[in-house]
């Protein structure tokens, strides 16, 4: 029968092969004395497997709370355990109550993170994943596989009213940008109804469309309850508009699958709250698991972070998260990592030198709007720093050929330029 | 207008106020410069405001990694932040979003936490709450206020046959038991698929109604994708069942919103994987927000551990969380909490003692299961366990007084005995 496989890392001041055991007691079989009915036929038919033990550190503190024995350290390892397809069947919320489950609270660990799963062939049959995903995203937006998309946010993330939004968007569209979205903060606001911003914004997209042929992608924010959400989804695609941005954690897998089964409109997948998830180096999830949960959903498009974000999080989590949307699973469509937090032009250099791709969704929000030139001059110098990253430019070189970059490194790129 | 007020547990090695504000401005104008649109008027309506801050602790080391300031400590504080209704109208998910998300990231922070938040009374008018709640459940079930309903689990979680599930179901429910759940871990499986064993549970459920009067509750798991969640929910309804099990960080708020709407049965919550969200001191988000968040959704029924539990949470959080499930919350019916995880009787003396109340779902599973006497003398066991509790007897005079409660004592409760 086949199996789900799922790498965790631990961390406990017991034997690494006794909480290995527990974590997988506790997944199957569930409960802290032998009860009737738990034959050995079951046990070898239902229960989880300890697959294999890496031990990969020793640390003399905790994490986490968690037991205590007086004298022991604490051993770190990497443990694969597995369970039958049998457990779950397709059942994609019941696989998360297993994988990420009860043993978070198990005492036996001081740390525990689920870094990531592989799920056996026979899931392909039940899972499209996503309907456009990276290639169908890029096509819909009408960009070649050559360079990323370019995207902005609009900003200050509440408060403008759909006129100066659509407004902006106009700029946007004329300075060449492929991409924009709503803030994750943004759905329906008192000066800002979602329909009327549709509405608005939609016009000057299809304007824009109409006369150049270029339809710009813009991510309307549908966040909301089933019903809010349908009604919005309606809106944007009656619109004539081609995607649609939902905060995945707040939202929740069920609701986001059946969004995502809809088909008429790219996903935009924002993590937000991710920190929560992922923040501590030993408690949570790491992006491959947690992205192909949102792969199953048939999310088309997730954030990844940026290399020298404005949050916490290092550029090698970076790259591998970009690397995990890139890597082929279940022979589904590939997901677009969407590039974001703290970025311009000039993280292109380091991005592409470290991804060797343009498969990516560009976002600079502040990097744009407040570039010295505006909004025109940000989108201008984007696109050059990208172009120069692929020719196998250097950052100084770019600033010196492309008047936009090179503003844009003067406003932004003090740091970087002393870094190299 | 009215605001909606977050308290957050925060660690810094900024200054409190610098490192507050920074949270408030990601979380509502969202971006690291200044941008063309950001009026002082847009700001006044739709900010973040930091209310109040109390430094709390000093501390040598981060609970997590973050920016590192040389030769700084990093201070530890209680903050309270304001929004405006404004900026989300009445969507729970986007006030999720604002609430918990981005700002998990932000570097400023070694240490983030939501500890509780209050929303103005206009929401009143928009969330029902739990349909059934604490007091509608336990009617439901038949059981009085003086007394908590006793219910158990069947396991081991998965293996076990409909049939076999239905005869253990017998067994309780001539026992005497209130309340009887799947375990988080089952939904359908390859030897138990789902209409099947509701079928037949309910079959000697409604028996034993027929008989009796007494109606057991049974939790059938029916967590999973949308579609499968409205079907299984309408097997159970059609088959005379009380009340379905959501697990619902699994499923997400969206899905669990509307499968509360429908109102036909009492939700189960189940909060498994509750601990990567809480298990930090310093990341993620405490009971009492958490408990706000799903009573919004309309949940009836919430897990809270228990005292003395199997997992690493303290008994001081568990009866924090058992108080947030009775406290009054926009005008809605409290929720049922769902004492569970290593319980028997033995722990009824000092949850009684702690909380004085009995408007409490008490769950053992192995505790009943796996009594020296068999099922039946576990539901004894609890329901004289709680009987003592409630008449002021120690856990000794209960163990003298009553044959299965004593066995229960000389089987599980040694640790217990010693300790008083």
């Amino acid at each position: 029968m086949e199996r789900i496989f799922a790498t965790y890392l631990i961390e406990t001041p017991y034997e690494v092969e006794q909480a290995a055991a527990v974590l997988a007691g506790e997944q199957s079989s569930g409960t802290f004395v032998s009860v009737p009915g738990e034959t050995e036929e079951l046990r070898a038919r239902f229960a989880a497997r300890v697959e294999h033990i890496e031990l990969l550190d020793e640390v003399p503190t905790p994490s986490m709370p968690g037991d205590f024995l007086p004298g022991k350290i604490y051993k770190q390892a990497k443990v694969i355990v597995s369970w039958s397809v049998e457990n779950f069947e397709y059942n994609i919320p019941a696989l998360i109550s297993t994988l990420q489950g009860n043993l978070y609270e198990l005492r036996q660990f001081t740390g525990l993170k689920l870094d990531d799963f592989e799920l056996p062939n026979s899931y392909r049959e039940h899972f499209r994943g996503p309907k456009f995903g990276l290639r169908g995203t890029k096509e819909l937006a009408g960009v070649g596989p050559k360079r990323p998309m370019v995207g902005t946010i609009i900003k200050p993330s509440v408060g403008l009213t759909p006129d100066y939004t659509a407004d902006l968007v106009r700029t946007l569209a004329e300075a060449g940008i492929d991409f924009i979205k709503d803030d994750e903060l943004l759905t329906s606001s008192a000066n800002s109804p979602f329909a009327e911003r549709v509405e608005k914004v939609m016009r000057v997209i299809n304007e824009h469309a109409d006369k150049t042929g270029k339809k710009i992608m813009y991510a309307f924010n549908i966040t909301g309850d089933c019903r809010t959400m349908q009604t919005n989804y309606e809106t944007v695609v009656n619109a004539g508009g081609t995607c649609a941005m939902v905060s995945v954690n707040s939202v929740g897998w069920a609701a986001t699958k059946q969004i995502c089964n809809w088909g008429g409109l790219s996903i935009h997948g924002h993590r937000n709250g991710w920190g929560m998830l992922n923040r501590h180096p030993f408690l949570g999830i790491n992006f491959p698991a947690y992205n192909k949960i949102w792969r199953l959903a048939g999310v088309d498009q997730m954030h990844v972070n940026g290399i020298k974000n404005k949050f916490w999080e290092s550029d090698d989590s970076v790259v591998r998260s970009i690397k995990s949307c890139h890597k082929p699973f279940l022979n589904s469509e590939s997901v677009l990592p969407v590039v974001s937090s703290g970025q311009w032009g000039g993280q292109a250099f380091e991005t592409y030198e470290r991804t060797k791709s343009t498969d990516l969704l560009y976002m600079a929000g502040g990097g744009i709007m407040a570039h010295p030139s505006g909004p025109v001059g940000g989108v201008s110098a984007l696109r050059q720093a990208w172009k120069a990253a692929v020719s196998g430019m250097t950052l100084e070189q770019a600033a010196q050929e492309y008047k936009e970059f090179g503003e844009s490194v003067l406003k932004f790129g003090r740091k970087e330029v002393n870094a190299q």
